[in-house]
């Protein structure tokens, strides 16, 4: 009888110390919205996401770009950070064709979740709603157990990433070949349940909705399955340490 | 206008350091089950309850204990540490007399979330569903922030801790002089919502049911309002940090 793979859910980066990630694929979800942003670059043709906890790693690259080959972009708290002509609205980067050019980017919380999980997992790949599906697909070829990592906000847990990471949880349980004794799990699908009628509406009651007005970034990153990209983690492709992606998947 | 009190909730003590408890009432929730069995003391006459993060700083009170004032327990991973006498079971606290005496403890998770407490905040307060409308009743009626903090397990979250935290949150909030703009507070709200038809069957998929075999602990943990006092934290009474019931209030 095949082993049943596990899944777990790591509520912020605050809590990843907790967890022995050396068996693990990680997932980093960060749904407002670094994860989304950089599935839409990815998906209109960018060759790589370069991501760095800091301002300082990605400025490196604002100063070094003679060729134009490299987008830069930092957020914090929300906002551009000056200097930056980028931040992490996915807007930016939608209806935009990126053939040829590398995205490095540093952000509040989704970048900070890569940098502490690149230490020590056995592969990471990123999530949004825009690309679940085509997540999920890839979880289930592959023989790892599974950790959604949530990168909240400055540490604390964000409710839109552990509704992201209760659906796909619900998605990976429900093929049988997984399973999960975690209470964030049990957390993650029973908030999915509670709020998967009307997700909007759902999360107009989060802190997030009162921390910014994005409207238009909110709508846009709920949308579900608008794309089939997995964007994989790799220390050695074109040179950098960077996501990139490996195919199309058929949803 | 008067300023509305804000409620939080931090899921677990690896958290607390992203607090500021400086000018917050903190209400320390270990369900299963520290802070029922303290509270099952406590209601039996008990004098006082002396927390310790450590084994090492109750095993003190088990050589210098001639005239039998102190009870000393000790709980790691679930069961009674060699040694003592007594653990964590409210059970073993059920029935009895206490008067005149105080219990000094030790367990895995509520007496350290109580230890990281007391350094900063300005009050603490013990809650369990056994005693919950009366320590809601008590915080409604003092002029203080509150921040519910859920002791987990072994630094992660427990979903039977934000269960309660969930259930007193909406208590608070439902009286109008309370807000929050938490995301853990949603969370807490949405998962009571969803388990209040039956929590004792939605707890049986969460991982403490699968930790230990503790049905008859579980089943009288989840008693609501079996008690109407509020132990308090004090540092000067009795000439021992402990906390102590200040009155019974009326439900």
């Amino acid at each position: 009888m095949q082993n049943k793979r596990k899944v777990d859910i790591c509520l912020t980066p605050s809590l990843l110390d907790l967890f022995n990630l050396s068996d693990k694929l990680v997932v980093v979800i960060d749904v407002f919205r670094a994860t989304s942003a950089m599935c839409v670059f990815l998906n209109n043709g960018g060759r790589s996401v370069i991501p760095f906890a800091t301002i300082d790693e990605a400025k490196i690259y604002t100063n070094n770009n003679t060729n134009q080959q490299y987008l830069v972009a930092a957020e914090r708290d929300g906002r551009i950070v000056p200097g930056f002509d980028l931040g992490n609205s996915p807007l930016s980067y939608h209806n935009k064709n990126f053939t040829g050019s590398s995205l490095v980017i540093t952000t509040t919380n989704g970048t900070l979740s890569i940098s502490k999980s690149k230490k020590t997992s056995c592969g990471i790949v990123l999530a949004s709603f825009l690309n679940m599906s085509a997540v999920c697909h890839y979880l289930h070829s592959i023989d790892k157990d599974v950790l959604f990592v949530c990168s909240g906000w400055k540490g604390r847990m964000c409710v839109e990433d552990l509704l992201l990471a209760g659906l796909m949880s619900s998605k990976l349980l429900s093929k049988n070949n997984f399973i999960s004794q975690s209470d964030s799990v049990l957390m993650g699908l029973s908030l999915y349940e509670s709020a998967k009628g009307d997700i909007v509406e759902f999360l107009s009651k989060s802190a997030y909705k009162n921390r910014l007005n994005l409207d238009a970034d909110i709508k846009y990153c709920l949308q579900q399955d608008i794309m089939s990209i997995v964007p994989i983690w790799s220390q050695n492709y074109d040179g950098n340490e960077c996501f990139f992606v490996k195919k199309s998947n058929n949803v």
